[in-house]
């Protein structure tokens, strides 16, 4: 049996355009919120850091970016010197990563109290290219010709011509349009379904107080949106934006020792499983039913035991296949089943509470660790307007980088509220 | 107790300036090597990577780096689909903090398997600037400030100023040649110590085939070299190259379902610790003093029981410097103590058998599993020309990057010889 690991503390930035706010400041604005959320003055118990972040280098930072941005901390005296920090990075998967490093601290018996910490800006506004930059890094870049020939393939298969030269932007939403298309293909999956899953995010995000959009869209004004890729319109994508989300996680002995208040909000980390993805063929299950069917067998639970989830969005085509993928409905069936109305506040079983990457917003090495805070909140019963009722199971999905359909990592974590006692 | 951890196989490519051998060729040299030490054909029990890398973003790959690395190999059968890379970084200590999150996955249960490896390149023939750039990451490059206030104070109780806008390449060597004239100073260490400390490397090099630098030299012509940065010359520091490491690692039941030839070359893991680098003040133990110390404690032997070590000479006065903080000799005592020959090949405890960085050469994010390899062969025997003798425990001590007088990481291992049994 693998040591019970607990989440005593999360927090989240406000998500959006932050420009002005430098990656020290964001780290501290995380670091901060989440030792006060598990009621600490300071985090001098904490035996160790993972620092997830995926485009610092852009801004001229690399290598240490987790012991550059946690120094002026440190000085103060508000996080522990001598203590290890190990960066990590897999594209918008990172901030799940470092969590899996910090539960596996804690899983190991090396450490009694770790942090979990991502902190992305991906919004220069006096230069786009870096932007882009920050994005590319999530493709094979060194031999770009087994996924051009890949999605010219796809494209053909898929009725969507892959048309990498016509692209404005990274060429992401092109590869996830490409997979929308698929899917409406062969299963039927229509462009209504998607702006049905994009509105309901839109409406969660609006009950969000740290999400980067709070307005609320109709299905019918998702669909008559600028169009980004086809089936893909701006709303159903997130956007660029910067912020920083944290957790605190720590032994059962650790936690005995804590306060009654600190305790009984405590969240156990059930499961954490990764995978990696490949070129697989178009109908092969993507790399997230490998993640979860761990998971799911790591928890000793099954799919209809979860209550809510945060999944990976960075397309309300995505929440689509990820539904599918994490068994919560048939394959083919998720556009139905988001349509539905179960995935929605009030439904069977909520889905993207938080608003989801294109409403919350989507601060690449961050984001991971925000889905953990929704869930968390989610969980305690402190999720203000756009509380969950009787959650117990929750599950968070989170991919990065693309490699074909597939994406390069993916990371689902399973918490469990627990019960008084 | 924290379950057993082996080491079953292990691989160093040559390192030198390799400018036409791609990441992905290194990748594949490292790993297949690895694999076949292992006695494997294939690694399909591999559970989970640890992808260490610094500089490949200045070659156009970032975030994914270890996906993009590992895919040629996951087609080819080579690599197992599906399984999760962990792509990690920290200066000069990167390759060790990939093996420590290997050695945790099994440490934690995770894992049967694991797979830790380091790639890197950083000649760049045609633009040396881009290798300035990989070397820049390990410092603080958002605040600068405060590392040339603390390096303009510590160049004057150095006697030796600080003068970055002198410098012709990275201030790396700079700030090494200021903690040596502090030490120089305050010690009484002599400039012909730490050149017969890298006297000695580099004899120890000429015998590893592996090493970028295979030719000998006396102390006076390593003293008669070009200077770098008084004390240093060019033979006492780290050269540029480029090469890969790997490791792979596993649980005492996979062990035990392993082949007699592959468990009786098995070396265990004793001690994996880290800790991170402060502006300390110029008397104050490094920070490698707090990740021995703690491996000691986790390893439960004294630093007496060190029968060999590998340690990080970026500079030849850096092994005087580590040698101290290991608690080899007596602080202050590191010059005479490498000077007296203790330290050689025949020598009560021979350091850096493998030439060390300044000889076997120092492709930054591979570094730390170099070290290990060397370590691995010296405990079974398989050294060669350069075999210790009787070596039973090895401890590998592996920093990156720098704030102030301190890295900003560090990474000691120790490992231990199986009794025949």
């Amino acid at each position: 049996m693998m040591p019970e690991v607990y989440v005593i503390g999360t927090a989240c930035t406000p998500f959006g355009k932050r420009p002005q706010t430098s990656f020290k400041a964001l780290t501290r604005e995380a670091y901060l919120a989440a030792l006060a959320d598990a009621g600490m003055a300071d985090g001098r118990d904490i035996a160790m850091a993972w620092f997830g972040n995926c485009g610092m280098g852009t801004f001229g930072q690399r290598n240490i970016r987790g012991q550059v941005c946690l120094s002026p901390l440190v000085r103060e005296g508000l996080f522990p010197e001598r203590i290890p920090t190990m960066n990590v990075e897999g594209g918008c998967a990172t901030a799940s990563q470092a969590l899996h490093g910090a539960w596996k601290d804690i899983a190991s018996g090396d450490a009694q109290l770790s942090l979990a910490i991502g902190v992305e800006k991906t919004f220069v506004p006096d230069d786009p290219a870096r932007t882009q930059e920050i994005f590319d890094g999530g493709i094979d870049q060194l031999d770009p010709g087994e996924w051009l020939a890949y999605y010219r393939d796809a494209g053909e298969v898929s009725g969507k011509p892959f048309q990498p030269d016509d692209k404005r932007g990274t060429i992401f939403m092109d590869t996830y349009a490409m997979q929308a298309a698929y899917h409406m293909k062969r299963y039927g999956t229509t462009q209504r379904q998607i702006a049905i899953g994009a509105a309901k995010n839109h409406h969660h995000g609006s009950l969000n107080p740290l999400a980067q959009y709070r307005f609320t869209m109709t299905a019918d004004e998702v669909l008559a949106d600028r169009p980004i890729s086809y089936p893909l319109t701006r709303s159903m994508c997130a956007p660029i934006g910067d912020g920083a989300a944290a957790a605190l996680v720590c032994s059962k002995d650790y936690l005995a020792s804590l306060p009654r208040g600190v305790r009984e909000r405590a969240v156990k980390i059930r499961a954490s499983a990764m995978s990696g993805g490949k070129y697989r063929s178009l109908d092969e299950p993507g790399l997230s039913r490998i993640a979860a069917d761990r998971a799911y067998k790591m928890a000793g639970i099954s799919p209809s035991d979860i209550d809510i989830a945060e999944v990976h969005d960075a397309t309300s085509f995505c929440e689509i296949y990820q539904v599918e993928m994490l068994r919560f409905c048939a394959e083919g069936q998720g556009g139905a089943y988001v349509a539905s109305g179960a995935t929605a506040l009030g439904g069977d079983r909520p889905v993207n509470l938080s608003g989801g990457l294109v409403s919350k917003g989507h601060p690449v090495g961050a984001t991971g660790l925000s889905m953990i805070h929704e869930l968390v909140l989610q969980l305690r019963g402190e999720a203000g307007e756009r509380q969950a009722k009787n959650a117990r199971l929750a599950l968070a999905e989170n991919g990065g980088g693309v490699v074909g359909f597939d994406e390069a990592a993916c990371a689902i974590t399973i918490l469990e509220r627990l019960e008084p006692n």
